[in-house]
C-alpha cells in the first residue's frame, strides 16, 4: 500500500512465546482474553495520545528537535495535518488501540482569526470522524490547548487580562462542539498556565474566582448543546508554572466544592503529576476513586529522582498492579480509560521506538491486571484489611460510624475498658502478600 | 531570687544600638512601637511553644538526648512537671512573650488510667492558670498529643481500632475542657498519625469517614461546654507518616467541605510544613488567608534542601516580610498568633541559646513587619497588581466577574475584537520593588 | 527449649508451593540452589543488622518507643546485653542468615570510663565469638557508633573539639581490635555527624583535613595489628546533619583521592542513601562498581516520596534485579555482602514481623538474582549495549580509547566524514528487554 | 541614533535616592565605590550571558516562544546574527557590564559543513572583537554548545558513537581558537548531555574514560596554541539527562583526580545547579573555594520548590551575601566573574524587563558585598569560628593537624583526660550575627 506510513510493521500480534529478541509483539496483552468477567480490552481501555506521538519533536529546554517523521514536512498546512492524522490512525490500528485523545491545536493549524481557526478544525474533524468510522477507533476525550500559545503565557481562565479569558472561552466553546461531533466520552481541562510564577504579581483569589466562573460557563454550554461526555480536570502541581492551581486530586476537589462544581466534574489523574506533588505513584488514583471522583487516567510514569514531568511509558509492574487494583475495586474505569500521555525519549528517534514503547506499556498494564486479579483471587490481603477494621463493625465502633457516638460516650468507654493496646500494622506482611501475587 | 531558673539573664531589652557582639537584646522588636495604627506586639502576637523549648531533649533518629536543663531531673513526676512550668513562665516573661501553647501531655504526666491522667492535668492546669494570672501571659491555643504514645501508632481518629478512636475522643474531651479553663483563644488539631504508611493495609475512605465523624463530635462538645476558641487544623504532608491526610491547606479545605465542617474550623499554617508539601514558604498562608481560612501561624522555617521537618527559628527577612504582608492584607491575625513551633538545634545546648533563638526570630519578624509596612507605604507594588487586573473592572471582564457572561458571549467578543495581545508579567520588576522595600 | 527466644517459630523453610496465606517460608530463596556456577547463598551473602533488629525501639521524632521484646528488660546491664545477643543469634540461625553486623555500642553498654567501656566490650565480644563459633554465623563487618552519644553532636573526627577527635580515635582503635578478634571481613565508617548543620559556624576545610588525618591513623593501626578486613566508608548525603561530607559515592572517592586514601578504602553503598542524594536506586552501586570501589551493600530501600532515611526492607524486584545485575557484572560481592540495614516499621511490633520482613527481603533478592541471571542468559540486552559502543572498537574510536587521538585529528576526521548522523538511544526497547527478563 | 536597539533607555545610572517607582537605576551598585581596598566593579566582575538574553525565546516544554526582539527577524543569517551581537554590546554598555560570555552556536549560524560553520564563526568573532575593542567589554569565558544539536542527543564526548566524539573534538578545537582570538579569561565545559537517561543502555565506565580522554586532548591543544585562559567545568546534577556525570563540585573533583586532570581545570559553579543537587545555595561555591577549585560563578538562583533549572536572576540578599563572603575569603574571583546565567521569565516580554532583571541582580550582589563586608568589619562571627577550633592550635589537636598523632596516642589521651564534654554549636547565635550584618 503506497499510503502506508509504517511500512514493514504489521498489526502487532500477541505472541507470548516469542524469542527474547523479538520486541514487536505482545507477550501479555491479549485483548480478547477474559479475566474477572471482562475482556482485557474492556478492563484496560487503552488510548493513544496524538500530541506526544504525532506532534512531539524531541525538543527540550536544552536541545533542538530530534524526531523527524517521514510524512511530516514541518509545515503548518492542512495537508500536512491530514497526513499526520492518517498516520495516527494507522498507528492506532496496528497497535490495537481502541481509543485516542487530542488537543484542538494538535490536529488543526491555528488561523489568523477565530473563524479561520475554527474552519480548520472543522475540516480536520471531518477527516477524524471519517477515520474513526473506518477504523472503529473512538475518541476517549478531547481537550483544548490553553497553554502553548503566547497569549496564554499568564494563564487562560486565570489570566489577568479579560481578553485572554474571553479567548479561552471561545476556544473551549468550539472544543465542546468538536467533542460532541466526534462522540468523545469525556472532555479534559489541564490548567497548564492556571497558576502563578510569583505571588508578588498575583491576586490569587481573583484568579480562582475567574476560574470558577469559567467552569460554570462550561457546564452551562455543555448542557445547552447536549454534550454528554464527562467533564474532567487533570491535576498537576507545577511545571510550567511555579504553582498550578490544580495541584493534586484533593486540591481540585477543594476547588470544585468551593465553587459548587463537584457534581459536574471528575478527575483525570496522571501518576507522573501525582509523584511531582510529593505523593506515591498511585495515591491520587486511589484517593480520587474512593471519593467517587476518578474519571480517567493518564497512564504514564516519571523518574522519582527527577523534578519534572518526563511522561515516560509505564513499565513498572508494581505500579501497574496498584493502578489496576484500584480500578478493579471501583468496578472498572469506563467511560474513562488508560490514556498513554507518554512520549518516547527524545533519543528514541526511530519509528519502531514508538511501537515498542506502547507495546511495553500495554504489556506492563496487562501484567498489572493479571497480578491484581491474582491478588483478589488469593484473597488474603483483602481479608486482612477487612479484619483490621472489624472493630468498627459493631459496638462502639459501629456507633462511631453511624454518627451516634459523642465525646462523652467515648470517655465512658475508656473509663470502662481502659487504655487500648497497640496492634501491629504488619506493613511488611502486606508487602510480602503483594509480592507473592506478582506472578506475571 | 533562689527560685530563678535563668539566673544572670535579665528581661531582654530593646537596644537597637547595642554593640555587634551583644546577642541578648532586641535590635528591631520594640513591642510598644506603633506601626500602621497598632503596636508591634499587636501585629505580631508572638507565642512560645512549651513542647520544643521545655520538653525537647535534642534526641534525633540517630542520636541520644543532648539537652539537659538544670531544673529537670528527668522524672515523670508532678514536681518535675511543676518546675518545668515555672521555668517556662519565667522564660516567657523574660522574653516578653505574651502567649504560650502546649499539648496536654507536655505539661502533665500520663497516669495508669484516664482518671489519674486527667487528675494530673487538673493539678497542672491549676498551676498554669495561677502562672497565667500572675504574669499576664495568655494561652494562644491548646492541643492534644494524639501521636506520641504507642497506642496511636496506627492513627488516633483514623486508627483501624475503634478502641483507639475512643481513647482519642476521651482525650480531646478533656483537652477542650482544659482549653476553656485556661481561656485559650484556639484549639489545634495536628494529625501526626492520621494518614498511612502503606496503602496496602489501609482503607482510606473508612479512615477519613472516621476522622469526619470525630470532628463532628468535637464541634458538638465544644458548643455544649461553651468553649468559644477557634478550632484549627494544622496541615502537614508527611512525617511521621508516609502520607498525612491533612497534606496542605487545600487538602484540609477539601476534607472540611466534604464532611460539612468548613465553617467550624480554620487552619493553623506552619511554613515548614508548607515547604515539605512542595510549595513556597508563604503559599499556604496566602491561600488560606484569601479564602478566609487562616486562623493562626506556626512561625518557623526549614531548610529547603532537607526533606524533613527541622522546625528552625525563622531568621529570613524575605520570608517574614512575605508572611507579614499577608497578615496585613487580612487585617491582622487575632485571635491567632505567631507561635514559635521551633526548636533550638540539638547542638545548641546552652540555656542562652534558647533566648538567642527567640530573639533572632522575633527581630526577624519585627523586620519583616517593618519591610511589609514599607512596601505598603511605597504603594507601587499594590498599584501595579491592581492595574494588572483592571480589565475585569468593566466591560467583558466585569460580566465575567458578575456571572453574566457565557461561552457564546466570549466567542462573540473574540470575533469582534480579535486575538488578545500578550502583556509582560514583569516578575523581575516585582522582585525589584520587593527588594527595594527591604530596608530594615 | 526454655532458652528459646522465638518459641513457635521454626527455622524458616524453603516452600515454593506454600499456600498464599503462609508468610513464614521462603518461596524463592533456596540457599543451596546453584545459579551461574554458585549457590544462591554465595551470590547473596545476606547479613543481619544487630542495631535495627535488636536495639530498635520504634521511637521516631514524633513518637515514643513501640517495640518491646520479651527478653529485653530495658536496662543497660551486661545481662540484658547478653540476652539480646543470644536472641540475635537464634534469629540469625532460624532465618538462615550467614552473616551479621553491629556497632560497638549496640552490643555492649558504655561505662563511665574508656577502660570500663572497653572491658564491657571484651566481655560481650567473648560471647559473640562463642556464638559465632557455635552457629557458624560470621561477622560481615563491624563498625563504631560515633554519632549517637552527645559528645559527638558536633562531629567525631570533624568535631571542632580535639578532645572529641581523640575520643573517636580511641573508640575506633578498640573497634578495630574487636573486628580482628571476631574475624570481621570488613570495617565500616558511617560519618553520621561528619558534616555541618550550618556553614556559618563551620571551617569546612579544617574539618575535612582532620577527617583525612583520622583515616590515615586508622590505616596505620589496621596494618600494625594485622587486621586484614576491608575498610569501608558508607556515603550518605544528609540526615542527621544538613550536609554530610560523605555525600555519595563520587564525593567519597573525591575525598579519598584528595587525601591519598583511595587504595585503602572501598565503599559500602546503601541505596536509601543513594536516593536521598538525588540518584536512582542503583546508581551508586553501579558507579562504585565500575571504578572498582564497591565493597559491600546495605541492602535496603526507601520511599522515593519521602525525604528521609526510612531504612525499609527491600521488596521491589526491579530494584533487586538491578543490584544483582551489577553484582554479577563485577563477579560477586565477597568479601562484602548484602547487609539488611533495615528496620521493621514502628507499627510492626510483633516478633513475627521481624521474620516476615527478612523473608520478604531475601525472597526479593533471590528473585532479583534469578531475573538478572535470566537477563544474562537471554543475552539480548548485553549484546545491544556492546553493539552500541562498537564504533570505539576500531578506527578513530580506537585511537580515542588508546590515547593517540588529538583535537587536530578529530577535526580532520570530521572534514573527511562530515557531520555524524543521530542514532536512536532505544530506551524503551531496553526497558522492554528488562521487563521481559522479570519472570520470577 | 538610528542604529540604537534600545531607544529611550539610557546608560543605567547610580541613583541611590530615586523614587520608589523608578526601577531603571542602581540603588546600590556603584562600580567605582571602593570597599575593602577594591572597587565594587573589581569585586563583582559581572558578566552578561549572550544566550539567555539575546537568543532566548521564552519557549518552554509546554509553550511556544513568547519573546520577540525588534532586531531579530528569526532567520539564521549572518546579518541577523550581527544585529543580535550589536544589540548585545549596546545592552552590555548601557548596563555597565564589563564582561560577556557566549557559546559558539549562539553568535554564529551553523553551516552544512565544518568548514562553513567555522567560517561563519570567524566572521562573527571578527565583529565581536571589533565590538569588544570599541566598548571595552571583555570576554569572561567562551564555551561550545555540545548539547543542543540532535547529533549530541546521546552525549558529546560520552556519545556511544565515536563519530560524535570526533565532532565534539573538532568543535572544541575551533572554540579554543576563538577563545584565544577574543582574549577570553576562561573556557567553560558544561556537559549537558554527558550523562545517561537510563543505565540499561549505558556503559558508564567506557563513557567516563572517553570523557577523560577528551579533556586530555583539550589540555594538549590549549597548550599547543598558547591559550592561557582557565579551563573550567560546570557541574550540574541532572536535566536534560537523568544523571549528568558532572553532578556537583565534589563529583567533578573526583572525576578530575581519577583522570589526572585536577591541575588543569577549575570549576564554574552555578548555585541553581547546586540546589538541584540537593545542597544549600552556597555549598558548592564554598567547597570548591576551600579546595582551591573555584574558578568562576554563574550567579543565578532557582526556586527551591521546583525540580528544574529556572535560571532566575539572583535577588536574595542572604544568598548574595553568602556568595560574596566566600569570594572575599578567597581574596577575589579573578580571572573568573559573576556571570548572569539567568533568563527573564518567559512572561517578561518587554525590552525593559531585561534591564530591570539585571539591575535587580546587580543591586542584590552589591548589597551582598556590602553585607559581607559589614560581617568582616564587625569581626564577631570570624572570631567565634576561630575560637571554636582553637583546641587544634596546640597540644593533642596540634599533633593531629601535623600528622604526628596515632590511635594509640589518642587512646592514651582519653585515658588521661576522660570523656569529652559537649559544647554548644550555637547555630542560632551565628544566624543572629549574620542577620545583624544585613544592613543594606
Amino acid at each position: 500500500d503506497s499510503d502506508e506510513f509504517f511500512p514493514g510493521i504489521p498489526v502487532i500480534p500477541y505472541s507470548p512465546d516469542a524469542s527474547p529478541d523479538n520486541v514487536l509483539c505482545f507477550r501479555h496483552y491479549n485483548p480478547t482474553q477474559v479475566v474477572m468477567g471482562r475482556s482485557m480490552a474492556d478492563w484496560l481501555r487503552f488510548s493513544a495520545c496524538f500530541w506526544h506521538s504525532f506532534r512531539g519533536t524531541g525538543a527540550d529546554p536544552f536541545g533542538f528537535p530530534t524526531i523527524n517523521r517521514p510524512w511530516d514536512d514541518g509545515t503548518d498546512t492542512i495537508e500536512n495535518a491530514k497526513r499526520r492524522l492518517r498516520a495516527g490512525f494507522e498507528f492506532f490500528t496496528k497497535m490495537g488501540l481502541k481509543y485516542w485523545t487530542f488537543h484542538d491545536r494538535d490536529i488543526a493549524p491555528m488561523g489568523d482569526t477565530l473563524e479561520q481557526t475554527n474552519k480548520n478544525l472543522d475540516e480536520m474533524t471531518d477527516l477524524a470522524l471519517e477515520l474513526q468510522n473506518k477504523t472503529g477507533v473512538k475518541l476517549l476525550w478531547a481537550t483544548c490547548n490553553l497553554f502553548a500559545h503566547p497569549m496564554y503565557s499568564n494563564g487562560a481562565s486565570t489570566s489577568p487580562d479579560a481578553h485572554v479569558f474571553a479567548m479561552a472561552g471561545a476556544q473551549v466553546k468550539k472544543g465542546l462542539e468538536v467533542a460532541k461531533k466526534l462522540g468523545a466520552e469525556g472532555f479534559v481541562f489541564w490548567g497548564g498556565r492556571e497558576g502563578y510564577q510569583t505571588l508578588l504579581n498575583t491576586d490569587v483569589r481573583r484568579e480562582l474566582d475567574h476560574m470558577g466562573a469559567f467552569f460554570k460557563m462550561v457546564v452551562a454550554y455543555k448542557k445547552k448543546i447536549g454534550f454528554t461526555g464527562q467533564l474532567l480536570i487533570e491535576p498537576k502541581p507545577k511545571e510550567p508554572t511555579k504553582h498550578q492551581y490544580d495541584y493534586d486530586a484533593q486540591t481540585v476537589i477543594s476547588f470544585l466544592k468551593t465553587y459548587g462544581l463537584d457534581t459536574d466534574f471528575k478527575l483525570n489523574i496522571e501518576p507522573n503529576h501525582t509523584t511531582l506533588a510529593g505523593h506515591g505513584h498511585e495515591h491520587d488514583v486511589v484517593v480520587a476513586s474512593k471519593f467517587g471522583m476518578l474519571g480517567s487516567i493518564d497512564s504514564n510514569t516519571g523518574s522519582p529522582d527527577l523534578g519534572w514531568d518526563t511522561d515516560q511509558f509505564p513499565m513498572e509492574i508494581k505500579n501497574t498492579t496498584l493502578i489496576m487494583k484500584a480500578i478493579i475495586e471501583q468496578g472498572g474505569l469506563a467511560p474513562g480509560g488508560l490514556n498513554f500521555d507518554c512520549k518516547v525519549r527524545r533519543e528514541s528517534i526511530d519509528l519502531q521506538d514508538l511501537f515498542i514503547a506502547h507495546i511495553g506499556a500495554m504489556d506492563s498494564f496487562a501484567r498489572g491486571l493479571m497480578c491484581a486479579v491474582e491478588l483478589f483471587n488469593q484473597g488474603v490481603m483483602e481479608k486482612c484489611v477487612k479484619d483490621r477494621y472489624s472493630s468498627y463493625d459493631s459496638g462502639i465502633g459501629s456507633s462511631i460510624e453511624n454518627g451516634k457516638a459523642s465525646l462523652e460516650q467515648l470517655e465512658e468507654y475508656i473509663k470502662a475498658n481502659g487504655f487500648p493496646t497497640p496492634t501491629s500494622g504488619q506493613q511488611e506482611m502486606y508487602e510480602v502478600l503483594f509480592n507473592n501475587a506478582l506472578k506475571y
